[in-house]
């Protein structure tokens, strides 16, 4: 089971210029075969399915906690095509307005969504449960996860090479640094069980996050070396496997035993063009002012998130910002 | 972002005789249209794209909470399985032995996976993202959610029916208990938004579950009542949308500010027939036990487990209960 | 079975300048998930596997001749695509000339078809049986109907809103207004079964069709009250379920046992560019003309379309326009 | 757009003894690459896109009216499914009983269905957009029709061979008959466009029909001779094209201008066990008959069927023939 | 068994201006219904599950021996896309520079592939199995194949049309003189089995090659006539079948017992903005020259290609081109 | 370019009793994820796209001969499956009887196909192009090879535990040896770029292939030493890569320059049952001999098959040994 906490991975900018062609190939790092979806989903089956993982214990706390990690990765993934979508120009207090049908790459983005994420690839073809390997054979399950990230890193690359939407690059800075972390993770979790010395294919592909601008701050507070416990209670195995030096920088890898605090989420303006969360947004939130009343909850939100509510600081943000 | 712990909503019997075709059909509560896969993911993304939840925030609260539950709900149907196609008599200590083909009415639970669960329906057909609707509209989105685990409940009702292997009882008459609260919050929800009266909607299908022998436990603990709150720090306002009589009993519904304790998950035995997870799994303990030894760790598996590790357990169990 | 009869539910304007982007999105309304493929074949389905009809034949009588007005819908959808991919400046007169890939959204509108509408969605991607909720039980599928409306709608204006292409507005204005009869008809049979206040659900989404100005025509003539009994000896039992208030207007709902006259379709202007229906249609024409002949039949095509033939009143239309 | 009317192109015998395995085959040629839904599907886009359609009226008449005859099929497939789905034992007056999971070849026969037809193929997967061809090309679309109801008439053939159970030969007896004239149309229209003398390819496979006892009722009454006309008003030039002598028989073929009269329907009964159409199907009797006197209608409801209502006929019968 | 040699079937022009919208819409040719991928498939499994061969030879030969040619088809559909992909200003020499998204129609192009052909259609949809139709029926497969020929026809047509850029141009003006060749052999092969006069159905669609400019040095070298046997030593009766005049110019057809000689693929240039092969492309030669040394072999790489390895010659040529 | 030549890679048992359940699960072998439709598709894509091959000579070499080889896999799969689908009762000279429905798990073996081999994987789902990975980057791809070849190695195992019939033991002892090459040779090519000392990682799984009786043939002709060049002309530097002792053995690896002779195919008897080649399959064969005659070739058919032609060799044999 789980516990969600409402904080993001890593900080995003608000809405700008909406980018629709850039969220489209951002798709691939939610619903591609190398996406976050399918490592989040072969990670959680190889740990639900994991026999005798009393005997295997450090290497079923590996991938089951690595699963945890992933969940927060989707999440971001979301938040940055969400946020590529936002057009603050058609934010809650303003009339709706017409959308332009050939600004989207992908037409389901506004037709099926609501200026949203969808769990598709860049060619808006649906996530597929093909994409889970789970065989049960822990030797071929990590070869697989190791292969897996590799795939991953490589299409963040090109995903970060090719969009320059800021959510964008923030969000494969931060990717490209937590991948990696799971990459030597896996790498070293087959040494320990084959004897290969894995360490030796680092960087794969050749570039190393050293010269990517946007991973920097996560290189700088040690992103790049820490493998975080998800859980209060379990998974206190995972140093057993994931220690030694960082096989590009030399650094010590390090687990840390509590989960990263994140930070607040932006709460992404309505967009009543879309219906999103409503043609007329107002209205649910006097329902919802009434519902929390009538609860004896406060007069005000409870939630935490980055931003004043309701999107309106974003929309000022981007008003100055654009002026 | 989430926490994980590693313990079941609910208890599961131990492995008995396996039973293949059952658990073939079990795998629509996993990957079909209406299977937990689709609840989780739907309710996952429909809070990643929710819009202006500050304003709307009961409601976001609501749908972030109960996708987190769904996520320990796949995590049970993935027990179920793997208990139902787990055969104890070739369990570690035994020498492997042929695997009959014609037993098996998914091929690939033994050819690509290890006796392991498939993110696939009943038919072997993978679970696709066009299961997810998530429209951004908040009105629609609830209907859909209503329907969906409408849908839900008509499908364990109808594979509580026809499996009677007890993995599969046990799993149906927990998931009816929980997915007739998530019917009734949704419900509320549009009760809450329209106007309409969705309690006079209950039950549906129209088979109550004071009926279902295996839903009495959970029932005579409230759990047909109780909405938790599957967080630490938030999705605070449930109550706001969560409230008033029960539809079919009359009782009040009531949130729980904390996630259920749950059970300690059984540690299903090797099957070295299908190199799970190998096919010599004690190597792998041996490998497992040194590594745990050279970072400091104790001796002994740190893990909480139901039963005493290896499997070993459960095989001499099944050894008495099959002579 | 059916009688078919060659006239659209709804006029639609000739072609002008083609929109294939726009087309691509059309194609949303045909093929996707809550496209008029989906809701055809759901009623279809649900009518053909309706058990114990006679015992509940109003019902059944909705569901089987709602099905059939949905026809009319996929023939308009795949009319209005049609008309919008017709270069008139390639029509059957005119020597053929190259075609410009970067023009077409969906390549397969022109390389597999013949500038002709497709079974596929706004990503390309071809509709599936997947989409079809038949499960036997009446509310469940009543419940999936009145849900699978309410997509439809969210669609249709999200199409209405993107795409102003005249006949993809004029589809979208007779849907809308066609469709909400639909929704109140499920609705209606949804408060018949359960008790549940349904009316006040409407509108959903949020948008009174009143506000469309391509709905006006249809509202002037009342076609957002009239259910046609699209049969001439069946489904005669409509009444006892659709009747009542409309939801948003108030006015009395109606039940016409005769189906619509319709309007006579455009006959659509050869483009030998893409070898429809020829390179050379007039080849084809002649042989049309000399196997009537042999067959004893009139000189001239006996079937009524809204054009004088051969597309070129169509042409002549268009070149007046734009010079 | 097209009237519906409540009849059944072919008598099918009341269920028996279930079969689900023959209805999982039998699936085929509802949702199979060959199967009535894909030509249904082909030709009625092939109308839909059928460009210059006056100039080339008898073609399109041709192929507009084999599309309406071709819903008529998808019927009576769903019929003969529905059928052989059917356990008398489990009808309406009869307390429910477990269902056992192992009989059914395909699990969503009774999971996601109410023992109900799936637009899907053998193997349980769905029929897909994707099997629709409609080129615009006439020549090339005809080419598609003839191989078309080729394959079909094979995979009947397979079928016929394979199932026994009454409702999938006398089903299949009726297909292979019509579906004969149908691959007769498409070549004669190809022998008028190019000369090819296609007559000659009959019959493929080289089974003539007169060596299948379920064909000779059909075939007595002419019907491997007649085209009928499924409209009231249009595709008046079918005799254009079909014409001439049969190629197997060397009588002559001949275009009916009425629509087939069929015979009323099989009512089939309540399956409480799968909730079809619910758990007590009494109670929805019982609103029909209140909501038909409200409305001012007659006590009994007013469809034709071959049978006494609520299916007790069919459970009577059944229980005669058994005992 | 094969044995493969690498030389291209047609010359290509070295790659230029980049067009990936283009090389999105050649993708029909490799992986869309009516694909060379769709070709290749169908004949390889007619040939491998051919029964009685031995008696039915000249039929057994000529299909097994068209499925060789057709991997060639694929090899050269490849290489067009591959070129159209290619921008010769981010080749080997040079600093890797961004990526523009919005230039890819096919996001995985570059994503997901190192600027390479993919196996799917133009919509970006991968190629499937179910394209395959391979019934064992000799008459029906060969009925099938000379549809499948004459669809793919057109699709070629089609993308010569629409896509002007040299490499795309080069391909199909070869594509449509063997593939014409194909569905010669096809329906020579009905002729003999049959009876029907298929030469009669040509040119289908209706436009002959010698319309077309880039057919005409194949036309000129009588490539249109020839079919070639594609073995050493098997496939020897292909001349029993294929023989008689061209049923458009009369000319003979002609088997040509060798195979074509080819000419030398051109060896594309490393792209490093896309790891192709290699983000540093040099390092990896290296490694295979020291690797070539130790095995005893030359210094300078063994293989025939058409330009001076490394795509150097490429850019320089490009860059006076551009110049 | 290939060349094909009509001959097995290895020798299977000729048809005996029929085995469609074990024939199903084979299917995962050809068209699954790790099946050798994948490894033939990867390795092809690979050497298509391979770009700067000529400097990566080696590397490319390997990957575009290993395709090669695969060819052949895909054809002695089928191979195997069709001898495991045939009824020799059913075969050429019997009259035709009926087929059981019930017998066959994948029911498109016979209703699709004429008791043949499909495209699709273990559960009846096609091949699809998904599966295919060619990234164009050297490094990623050989990881993924290596990978893939373990996943395919782990299938066989299980195919070979799970499947009796001798052809299926016949055709998994032989993959298995071979696709034991192809893992070294992408372990080595990975060794060669990277210095990771992947010969450790043998085997995996960890069943060496001396514990497999149908392996042991091969092993004793040094199958798993040799990697054969697939080619008259090219692929010349295999050596280079391929070569140092075997990781399990320890003797040495060697490139054989030829391609192995292989074994006659044999020859399957027709199956007028399922109309393959037809349901009087004499017929054909008495036009084939015409055929033969008029083109001036021998009175007998040309071919090198294992049997005595038309299958009664087989009919025979198979007679005496169930009498």
């Amino acid at each position: 089971m789980i516990l969600r906490y409402d904080r993001w991975g890593a900080e995003l900018p608000p809405p700008s210029t909406p980018d629709p062609t850039g969220a489209a190939h951002v798709q691939e790092l939610m619903g591609g075969k190398f996406g976050e979806m399918s490592t989040l989903m072969t990670y959680t089956f190889q740990s639900f399915n994991f026999r005798n993982r009393q005997g295997a214990r450090p290497f079923y706390d590996l991938i089951a906690n690595i699963a945890a990690e992933e969940y927060g990765h989707i999440e971001l993934v979301a938040a940055a095509i969400n946020t590529m979508l936002t057009d603050p120009s058609k934010a809650a207090d303003q009339a709706p307005t017409e959308i332009d049908a050939a600004e989207f790459a992908n037409p389901q983005h506004y037709i099926g969504g609501g200026r949203g994420a969808l769990p598709q690839n860049s060619n808006g073809i649906p996530w597929t449960g093909d994409y889970v390997t789970a065989t049960g054979d822990l030797v071929e399950d990590l070869t697989h996860n190791f292969f897996l990230e590799t795939g991953a890193r490589n299409n963040k690359l090109k995903v970060y090479e090719s969009v320059d939407h800021p959510a964008a690059r923030a969000l494969t800075g931060y990717l490209l640094c937590r991948g990696g972390v799971h990459q030597i993770a896996y790498a070293r979790a087959l040494e320990n069980l084959t004897g290969v010395d894995m360490m030796k294919a680092f960087p794969s592909p050749r570039i190393p996050t050293d010269k990517i601008p946007e991973c920097q701050p996560h290189i700088e507070r040690g992103e790049h070396l820490k493998l975080y416990r998800f859980s209060l209670s379990d998974y206190l195995e995972l140093a057993a496997v994931f220690n030694g030096p960082h096989p590009e920088t030399g650094e010590e890898l390090e687990v840390v035993s509590e989960a990263p605090e994140g930070v607040a989420p932006m709460d992404l303006p309505a967009q009543p063009d879309v219906f999103a969360p409503d043609y007329a947004p107002e209205e649910i939130a006097e329902i919802a002012t009434r519902l929390r009343k009538a609860a004896g909850m406060s007069d005000t939100p409870s939630g935490v998130i980055a931003n004043n509510g309701h999107g309106e600081g974003i929309v000022d943000k981007v008003k100055d910002a654009v002026s």
